[in-house]
């Protein structure tokens, strides 16, 4: 049986191109949280060397003869015809990094570039056109980045739609023929559940979220709940940053961000706890398969499935506050002493539809990403022209959430993906959100004091859970077959519709 | 006329590799403000990587192909035989670039592993042997250490000395034979001052110095002095760490740290305004010629030169605090309302021998120097063992400086730099000091209103000046060079001691 030490030279290789990206992650996170402003332009520059040495490497000769001693370079297919010589991790390490090789090998260096130079560009222009609140300033740019997007799509190459190409740069094997259906049926079960909280008589209020809440005080509470979720100091810290993120470096160093507002206590709140849950995933990756793919998250929506999780089916349910609301209540005595835990649980959980995504509630999210779904889709499969995206933006906000944008910058222009080029990257979003019930759910079955545990704010046997079940298997399965491990069963949809609907039954008493 | 025009393709790859050391540059400053105690194994490797991909680039075959083009390899001497054909710039570009080239060319990449290898061993039990207070511990890895740096000499060679190879790393072209002359001159003028200033009559008292100062505000005075200063901080910022340093990823990226005890006033004032001198040097540098020796610091003696001109000739001046001590005294009123400049100005001026080098005053500073040249020069010409180290350290201590260590943690066991494998290093200091009088009395000599703008807290002039006269040429110059067309003539110790009979007849009114 062959093993991961017949594989050695390649994962010692494997290992120190990812040194490179580690410290290329580092350059951004401190990018993203201390550099000074005049800092940029080097920055970009020391960026732009690492990433090309880093890409060169893992397309370099060396690379090829070590994948080809193995590996058939055109098909990916195992030499020797025997998937028994191989043990189940150095078959998997095979096939992922072959994945990456061929997948980095179809890019051509000067179309890469291209690609960096404008999208670099389109970034600068997007961030006025959204200051300015002028979808027209960043129009021609836009349409530059979908020609290259197409472009990258023949690269890659696809059977079904040039759009696969780009979703399967962050969810491996997934098609939009797959995607279609399934968001299809999730906006059968939420536009009636939608209507439902319209008419609901008593809606909760959530007002007292948005009193003024001592800043320094969010973060200590935040680091409360981090540290009971498992999220380990000792390996990582949070930082503050324009926009919240998680980062890793190595599963011994992985930082999170986040943003405070004063007047606003769901922001670091929720924040933290979905950055908690990335950072959860990150920090329980195995470290001796680090720089292999083994080692490595396995998708965006499982990663998102991670983060979801802690934020909704953990941080905005009555078990979790039954134990952390006196907490809360202590911390902020002037704002929260005199309301009681429905009311606060009430406030939490309050649907309503909004022009942001990234301020919406469970339910509403789902319709944010379905619309740019559509929109992207359409638009990448030359089915919508960049001039026509406001004008269908605003129908499908006015269908599905009810309201439409006053201002283009509340409008296609509020979000950053297309801008940096990332279009296939809003699906995982909602991936992610079906998943985490599903996987909460197969948590729930199997532990069956888990809610017990959490009143009594023990979180740990639930991390422990997802360490064993999902994080230290990194990319051994491809997702479906993870996710069939984990749950028995595909994605099903039907977890997360039951979801959301206990909790409108709940919170709007109907 | 070649100019570096001529040199684009050299100057392009430079710049590139310059890139991968600034991206390490990053992980260090962060590896020692924020990252987290879990992160240190994984950024060793990172650091360890990115180093051996800048040195591998240095010394590749394509900087041969492009240096051989217009230099003969061996001698470094520009092919042609013209010197006409270049111009100044890129004449001191090849020159320089082919001295860095040579010098990496030297140590068989075997030797550098090994030399990492042993000194981060050595560097852990230092901090082990420093904490125990027990050389003895430290005593075998600091003989392997020394054999390592005789090997070292060996391959860079030298014609006089083995230490004067170590000297060279520091302080190109300077020889042991020149500095012992001049260290032994400075002791004949330093220590009859110090006789004096232990029979003075009416010393003055600091303990003023060391009640407690509210951190936030002594960092908050530090940033006001270093404004002042020049100091830009929208291209770098001030953290905190263990031991302060400055660190520059580019002329618009350059970072400081200080440390603070919050009784001790003196740790974080100086020491910001030290780091801040070196970091205006840094910042100076001219970033047109970033990537190339033109845009690279002269040497450590003339960077020390800057941060203590600051610290000393300015921070410890009359002139600078008839304008700050206002300031200073409205930032911490309890502590200072009541104390008068004079009493203040004496308090910062206390000349005193004490065990340990960086909390030395001006004047016993290079006394603490003197004697660890010599210690360190005759171990690596072999006329001292390392556990002869102990009783030569003391011996000198109480020769030079009249006290003796109890602790070995306060003798040979409190400096990081023959763990480090920094021999040849400390003399810098001492140059530092020398150098630093002698351009500020020509800055004096040249901007007859010099020490009346300091005075009105206008700073900015001197600044302006040794950014033209000093900063902006990098490495254009040797330092020999670039000292005769600042002053007029080579280094010349009299200035210093000059300076420092001033200060003690009036500080000590003898």
């Amino acid at each position: 049986m062959k093993t991961l030490e017949t594989l050695k030279e390649l994962t010692s290789f494997l290992l120190e191109i990812q040194h490179i990206s580690s410290a290329a992650a580092v350059l951004s996170w401190d990018q993203e949280t201390y550099m000074p402003p005049g800092g940029a332009e080097a920055r970009a520059d020391q960026l732009a060397t690492l990433q090309g040495i880093a890409h060169q490497q893992f397309i370099s000769p060396k690379m090829e003869n070590l994948l080809s001693q193995w590996i058939d370079l055109k098909t990916g297919a195992l030499l020797e015809n025997a998937d028994e010589a191989w043990d189940l991790q150095s078959k998997a390490l095979l096939r992922e990094t072959w994945r990456d090789y061929s997948k980095a090998k179809k890019l051509p260096l000067d179309f890469v570039k291209r690609m960096e130079k404008e999208t670099s560009l389109a970034l600068q222009v997007w961030v006025e056109a959204r200051e300015k609140n002028n979808y027209s300033l960043f129009k021609s740019h836009l349409s530059t980045i979908i020609k290259l997007k197409k472009e990258e799509s023949d690269y890659r190459g696809y059977t079904e739609s040039p759009y696969d190409a780009l979703l399967d740069t962050y969810e491996p094997g997934t098609k939009a023929s797959q995607i279609a259906p399934l968001f299809d049926s999730l906006k059968k079960s939420i536009l009636p559940l939608l209507e439902k909280v319209r008419q609901a008589a008593h809606p909760p209020k959530d007002e007292i979220l948005f009193v003024s809440y001592q800043p320094d005080r969010q973060l200590e509470f935040g680091h409360k709940v981090l540290k009971a979720m498992g999220y380990d100091f000792s390996r990582g810290r949070q930082d503050l940053s324009h926009h919240p993120f998680t980062t890793s470096f190595h599963p011994t160093d992985v930082r999170i961000t986040t943003r405070i507002f004063e007047k606003g206590l769901p922001s670091a709140l929720f924040g933290s706890i979905h950055e908690g849950g990335h950072a959860l995933y990150d920090q329980g990756l195995d470290p001796k398969f680090f720089g292999t793919p083994l080692g490595e998250f396995l998708s965006l929506g499982i990663h998102e499935s991670q983060s979801r999780l802690w934020e909704n089916c953990v941080g905005r349910s009555k078990s979790f506050w039954k134990f952390f609301f006196p907490y809360l209540q202590n911390t902020f005595p002037d704002q929260l002493s005199k309301i009681d835990l429905q009311t606060f649980y009430g406030a939490i959980n309050l649907i309503k539809p909004s022009l942001i995504r990234v301020e919406a509630d469970e339910l509403t999210y789902n319709l944010h990403i379905l619309l740019r779904f559509e929109i992207e889709k359409e638009v990448i499969e030359g089915n919508l022209e960049v001039n026509e995206i406001p004008s269908a933006w605003n129908s499908r906000m006015k269908t599905y959430l009810g309201i439409v944008p006053e201002k283009e910058s509340e409008g296609p222009l509020q979000d950053i993906h297309w801008a940096h080029g990332s279009f296939g990257y809003f699906p995982t979003y909602t991936l992610g959100n079906l998943y985490s019930v599903q996987f909460f759910n197969q948590a729930k079955k199997e532990l069956p004091d888990l809610l017990d545990q959490i009143e009594k704010g023990n979180l740990l046997p639930l991390k422990k859970w997802l360490n064993q079940k999902i994080h230290c298997w990194g990319r051994t399965f491809p997702t479906e077959e993870l996710v069939r491990r984990v749950t028995g069963e595909p994605l099903n949809p039907s977890y997360f519709i039951r979801y959301l609907e206990e909790k409108v039954k709940e919170i709007y008493h109907d």
